[in-house]
């Protein structure tokens, strides 16, 4: 398969101007330590409260007026439903989302707001409805990062990174799932500023990637394991096909984090970078919190994914 | 006293370029309801938590060699203490601040942070601290409204909200207190989109403004009145000289909201909006949600001119 270059990304970035917001890298004075400094990427930010929105309508934007006209499906419990019904509206496509009964009742209803149609499913059928109504109906299906579409869109992220940052940004901090993000994030940084380091985050309760990248073989874990981190958006039990080839290109190092470090993050985002971040936006600045040992930069960069946290979560961890 | 102009609005957005952050203008969609819609421009994001870094840079940058050699006096409990104390450090600029003694511990300390010497006064000396303090060292005074120095790098906003705005935008809701940041924005837009209208919003309890712009003389509010007001940064208890020429020229209206509807709003930004706002920063969204029948327009932007809130505070409004 063949990885993501400049001309997809930089038709992303166009593709998605307007809708997409250009988020600002933020200076966080109150982080630096002395030797280090951090940067900020507040995709919280976004019209959906995460990154997923810029893989997501780019993966709309760039279909044919007879895809279209098909509609999408697409399956999440989370943060690419949301970003898949949104895009689905702005250009008008009808929206199947497929989710798991077992969803933030929060989560569905924004999901609904945004005019799809919602289909709540038990675990086994899952993986399989999708796939059913894709040939059923003749939808087209919008993967969550195994396609090139949504890393050049995620991507974006790197793009802007090496736009806006500082001449001695020297590591760029990347939360780590299926990969999608890291994928084209990574892509765009080595593409535009290849001097700069790319290291992935992961919570270690689910930390799949890291072992990915360190034995060269795509490793699966089990969801029992992966399910019990916080960090809800993180879970996936393995990297994607394509995403996998990105991160051996491109991607340097992946460290871990463990669920007290991430929560603390949350909760410092909020009280000194006044940002809601979820378990999920927390893991890369707690990386440059509580990872220093383990990594060599001075002026660094963290991609804070999304923002969407229970406010009762919120609350909670604030009053820590 | 001369109006601020677009010449002094875009020498202020050269100065603090780089500096500032230069927010995004969000689009809101789960505030939309059928016939109005809402942006927010989030200026919590900045360095010190609040637009007063606009001012405070602009007014550092734009000093002599001479003046910068002799140092800055500023009186603040709040943002605008850390946004000099800030500016200084950037500029390698000697600065004192003097802070009521009953500011609260952690904005003192983070004033003190970037590397300002904090003198905390009573009640007595703090109007008449800083002008002997500038008088016997030769400190320049760095005000906090009343300078058009400090209105141009407010009014910042209002050129970046009509540079980001879309087409239909028709109505600007922005605090007001000492009405810097009012006078600024509203000066920037009417010059660059003079079909816009820019609405005040203040506290019920501390509608000072409200009342000058509406009888043509400038009130002054009992201070006892306005400090009861949960805004703590919204409680001067008038508009300052100059600025009430701007109001008079450029803004439409000012319209108020009560504690129960600000506290709401801080609630509601950061479970829908994903944004931590103070309660300062959360009055003029809070006209957009509780005053729709005192508004005209459909198509909204809203400053959120800060995010330096109590942990504790957004902790006990979130769990509501």
């Amino acid at each position: 398969m063949a990885l993501v270059g400049l001309e997809e990304l930089r038709a992303a970035q166009q593709r998605i101007a307007g809708v997409a917001v250009r988020t600002p890298l933020l200076p966080s004075p109150w982080a630096n330590d002395g030797s280090r400094r951090l940067w900020l990427k507040p995709e919280g930010l976004q019209p959906t409260g995460a990154f997923k929105i810029r893989g997501a309508y780019n993966r709309l934007a760039a279909m044919t007026a007879t895809e279209r006209a098909r509609g999408v499906v697409a399956q999440s419990s989370g943060n690419h439903a949301q970003a898949v019904a949104y895009a689905a509206q702005l250009l008008g496509v009808k929206a199947v989302i497929v989710m798991p009964d077992t969803s933030p009742a929060v989560k569905v209803e924004n999901t609904r707001a945004f005019g799809s149609e919602v289909i709540l499913v038990g675990p086994g059928e899952r993986d399989t409805l999708p796939a059913e109504l894709a040939e059923q109906h003749g939808y087209v299906w919008v993967p969550p990062y195994d396609d090139p579409f949504i890393i050049a869109g995620q991507g974006t992220v790197g793009l802007e990174i090496g736009e806006d940052a500082p001449d001695e940004l020297d590591t760029v901090l990347v939360p780590v799932s299926g990969a999608g993000l890291i994928s084209g994030t990574a892509a765009a940084l080595k593409l535009t500023c290849p001097g700069v380091r790319v290291i992935g985050v992961e919570p270690e309760l689910a930390a799949d990637a890291q072992e990915s990248l360190r034995t060269g073989r795509r490793a699966q874990w089990p969801v029992a394991d992966t399910y019990r981190t916080i960090a809800d958006g993180l879970r996936t039990p393995s990297v994607g096909l394509l995403p996998f080839e990105h991160l051996q290109a491109y991607v340097d190092d992946i460290v871990t984090v463990t669920e007290d470090e991430i929560r603390a993050t949350v909760a410092l985002l909020a009280r000194r970078g006044r940002l809601v971040a979820e378990p999920s936006g927390a893991v890369a600045p707690a990386a440059y919190f509580h990872r220093a040992g383990e990594l060599d930069g001075r002026v660094f960069a963290a991609v804070v994914s999304g923002g969407n946290i229970e406010p009762r979560l919120l609350a909670e961890l604030l009053g820590v």
